[in-house]
């Protein structure tokens, strides 16, 4: 049987989801209580490998195993998992599901906060007394809806992946007093892509960059220019939907 | 000099604010940082003695100490505390002024969620999957306010404390699909006092206790009933006025 399992996870104890050598990920912990529970090794396969610190509400990962009751098997998972990372659905899909590459689009968030440091929000905001040009912001917002090659603006060689066109189709900054909440939805992601276009939007912001250099960047592709990636404590993956 | 200090602190990790034997406390890394900084020894006095595992959003505290640029002071505070303990405000104040003495009145906030159990929350709320009864604990928390005889709500003895009238100002719940969000707010509080009457809540709530119940409790005040002392970790300080 294939299972989809729909899980959220605070990000900041682990070294990103994927299994890395000598180090905790969230794919480590989840795997070796599959095993426990269906007494075999188990793999999965998750939609987004997200980075060292990046937190979830909503992630996906599927693996193959025997037939067990669902609704036990997600009981079982919480049970012995730790209590930051909790499995919120757990459903039978057809063989064909993949959880990466069935993907239709996903969407992530990320959180500034300009305001007094929140202690509530370590790790889990960028937290800087920055003077941010809201209007600015929302500018450079605009020009990365739609279909672009985002090769300016990932660190995923182009060796890997050479066609670095993707679809946002939607770019949206909330302001609350200096807290700015940023929500992004595409059709597929490179490696720090969210990062980088949030760090490009900080930067216009705050008078570092122009408009037309990041438009430049959009319209003329290049892996030359040095990008502000930045901080992974502030981003969430919000969903993904199939 | 006579320093107010406004701050805010994730209390997770700490044995509550006052100082203890064996255990850190948020008095005892405070006052070790204001010691490096003033060369001598200081003592500070809280408003409200926040126990184990409860948060705070604008707890405050004085001390006096000789003179210093009150800028430098907050800055220099905040360089050297751990990131989960934030000083929002230092002010000069009169020598007449007491944290604790000259409180008018406290709001304090607690947080339940008994919808999925959400990582983001934890040891930030308490997180129980219970059906709650909303219409049930809206009359409960109607009895509250006003001027009552606390006696049965709270852990302070009566030797301790022979007068146990208090006045409760605002005692409001918010919901949220399966949120809520407890304010209340007080001329005053008896130890456990917030927890006791939020356990009554959820108590009447659940069909645990009666509204009469709780009613009684109130008319006729006694220490020796048993009440639910609800968990720590859902509490916040969050407004001091004077």
């Amino acid at each position: 049987m294939r299972y989809k399992v729909t899980l959220a996870y605070v990000g900041s104890n682990y070294h990103g989801f994927v299994h890395q050598i000598n180090a905790i990920t969230i794919q480590d912990k989840i795997e070796h209580f599959l095993a426990i529970i269906f007494q075999k090794e188990i793999k999965i396969v998750v939609a987004s490998r997200t980075d060292v610190g990046v937190h979830a509400y909503g992630q996906v990962f599927h693996f193959d195993a025997p037939i067990k009751n669902i609704g036990q098997l997600k009981w079982s998972l919480n049970s012995l998992l730790p209590k930051d990372i909790r499995i919120l659905k757990v459903e039978l899909v057809d063989s064909s599901f993949h959880a990466r590459f069935s993907v239709k689009q996903k969407t992530y968030r990320y959180l500034i906060n300009c305001g007094e440091y929140d202690p509530f929000y370590e790790k889990r905001a960028f937290q800087k007394k920055y003077q941010l040009d809201y209007q600015k912001m929302l500018q450079v917002a605009k020009l990365f809806i739609g279909e672009h090659d985002f090769t300016s603006f990932n660190t995923t060689p182009l060796k890997e992946k050479p066609c670095q066109v993707r679809i946002i189709k939607e770019f949206k900054i909330e302001k609350k007093k200096q807290r700015y909440l940023i929500t992004v939805t595409g059709n597929g992601f490179l490696r720090h892509m969210v990062r980088i276009m949030v760090g490009t939007l900080v930067e216009v912001g705050r008078h570092k960059m122009s408009i037309e250099e990041a438009q430049n960047l959009l319209t003329h592709p290049t892996k030359s220019k040095r990008r502000y990636n930045i901080d992974a404590g502030g981003l969430y993956l919000v969903k993904i939907e199939y």
